[in-house]
């Protein structure tokens, strides 16, 4: 248990590169590859590997659930660039883009299975039903986000409270599924099960509203890519939904409408509408809450009983949420 | 075990109307029930439950993976429609016509995994591990059978063999799932395992061959559809596969080409390749190929051993190929 995430990322990079994959149909199983390999922070498998690592020494029983969980997220941004008509992922074309619509469709089916294929590897046999179970939740509730997500952008109102439903669904849902594997592989009981469900759900919520956040006053260099991206799109962010359910009369015809009005450059675009954020106090709600779910769930590392040390989901949960304890 | 066809196709339909969908989200769950509800002839369900009624008495703990492989099935025409522009499906405006390309790919995903869900819900707990394995095998070759389909449409050769194996997959191995889990739920021996597996990919071809002899040679009013529409569409069917590789130049001209003539009717293209297809002898052929595999899978019904009565697998195959023993 004296692991350091480097050496769980590098067995699970070895365990990944050991899979085997069938050649045939290309057509196939190149996209497959090709979406593996696109250079991930690899974050859900080492959510998972590390709690299960809290509880057990062997790794190598968690490794096919780590892939699967990897597997998993890499065929949902696979089909969610279909649905946004994306052509670029992590700087490269997307699938969609490189292959088009029917290989990128059925690939990702293909990739879907494969998460099962991997699930199943897992040489653990009594557990297999619970792993299922807590897969086929996890996986069903992506789906659920994202259409919700869909949704959002063609409705006028959407509540605080039905985003971050949303987000839970569509973000949280899968970094809790990692620890939920991890830590019935490890033999955690259900108490600290439940404990490490909601920290794996407040990261992820406080990773997307920071996401959030970011898009508008992040550091472009850091970031690398533009700031004010959602406000340009008009995207339903929480931003701009919070904006909205403090915002009077005037603000609320601001947030509607600007990305709209032609007669505006980018920059005034922008500059607007974080006007109105910055008046109503947005930025500063949003800061709030990712530290106070973000303290909350390092707070409840503190209180697991049976676990060894917690200071490799401590450094994943700072490392994503880009701070300290 | 002295069921009929139709106990086993009620206590099916039953099982299904009580699973339970969740509500929400409305627009991922209603095609996903509209997809289920298109009336299909439940052949997949029908043949694991009568499976395993070979060696087992009580149905329950059959009917998840029954609905599973109905799932599933329904999950394939769906995003195969996607695929093939297909805007009906049974009589009725496809989920992709009626929802658009979005809701009928995450729709097609969620199915997919409530697939899994609902053979997660299989209550013999310690088959979960090899009842995964079939069901993962299976789906990949269906996705695989559907790559190899799509690239055959682009491609000028094809052989018989290369015909033969893509039909495997994307017909075959579904009817093979369905009834190896069947079989494993059932307690059959490894050596009535292999056997029924064969007897259901034998179905699968003799149905697949089937298929593509009516499309020319069928009664327009017994399948409700008219004739030729392989031909009109120059669609890579047994019929010219198996006419392409005994043909001779003029006749390959013919049917490389027919479909594309404009100064042709519809009467006279199909009437034109029809006329090479006769000449060749591929209608007879086809017919031997279906003869001598529905032979093959009943005589391996009866070679099994501690299975009771076939009868219903025997009248199921018969039912689909349209011939009795």
């Amino acid at each position: 248990m004296n692991r350091t995430l480097e050496d769980i990322r590098s067995s699970f990079e070895t365990y990944l590169s050991l899979i085997g994959m069938p050649g045939e149909p290309e057509q196939l199983y190149a996209p497959f590859a090709y979406a593996m390999s696109g250079g991930g922070k690899r974050l859900r498998p080492s959510l998972l590997l590390a709690t299960y690592d809290l509880y057990a020494d062997d790794l190598a029983p968690a490794l096919p659930a780590a892939a699967a969980v990897e597997i998993f997220h890499n065929f949902t941004l696979l089909h969610d660039d279909v649905m946004d008509n994306a052509m670029v992922r992590r700087g490269r074309p997307s699938v969609y883009a490189k292959w088009g619509l029917n290989t990128a469709l059925l690939s990702g089916d293909v990739m879907l299975i494969a998460a099962y294929m991997l699930l199943q590897r897992t040489p653990v046999h009594h557990l297999m039903p619970r792993l299922l179970e807590i897969f086929n939740t996890m996986a069903v509730q992506v789906c659920e986000g994202q259409q919700y997500d869909m949704e959002f952008e063609g409705r006028s109102k959407i509540t605080v409270v039905e985003y971050m439903h949303m987000i839970e669904l569509k973000t949280s849902a899968l970094l809790c599924g990692a620890v939920q594997l991890g830590a019935v592989l490890g033999g955690a009981s259900d108490e600290d099960f439940r404990k490490l469900s909601r920290f794996a759900t407040e990261i992820g919520l406080a990773f997307q509203l920071q996401d959030d956040l970011l898009d508008c006053y992040g550091d472009e260099n850091l970031l690398g890519k533009r700031i004010g991206g959602d406000i340009l799109e008009g995207k339903k962010s929480f931003m701009t939904i919070m904006a909205m359910s403090l915002a009077d009369r005037e603000q609320r015809e601001v947030l509607r409408s600007t990305h709209l009005d032609k007669s505006l450059t980018d920059e005034e675009k922008i500059s607007r509408v974080k006007g109105v954020y910055d008046a109503l106090g947005v930025p500063r709600i949003a800061e709030q809450q990712i530290s106070s779910r973000f303290d909350r769930a390092l707070a409840l590392l503190g209180t697991l009983k049976g676990a060894g040390s917690t200071q490799m989901l401590a450094s994943l949960a700072s490392g994503l949420i880009g701070r300290s304890k």
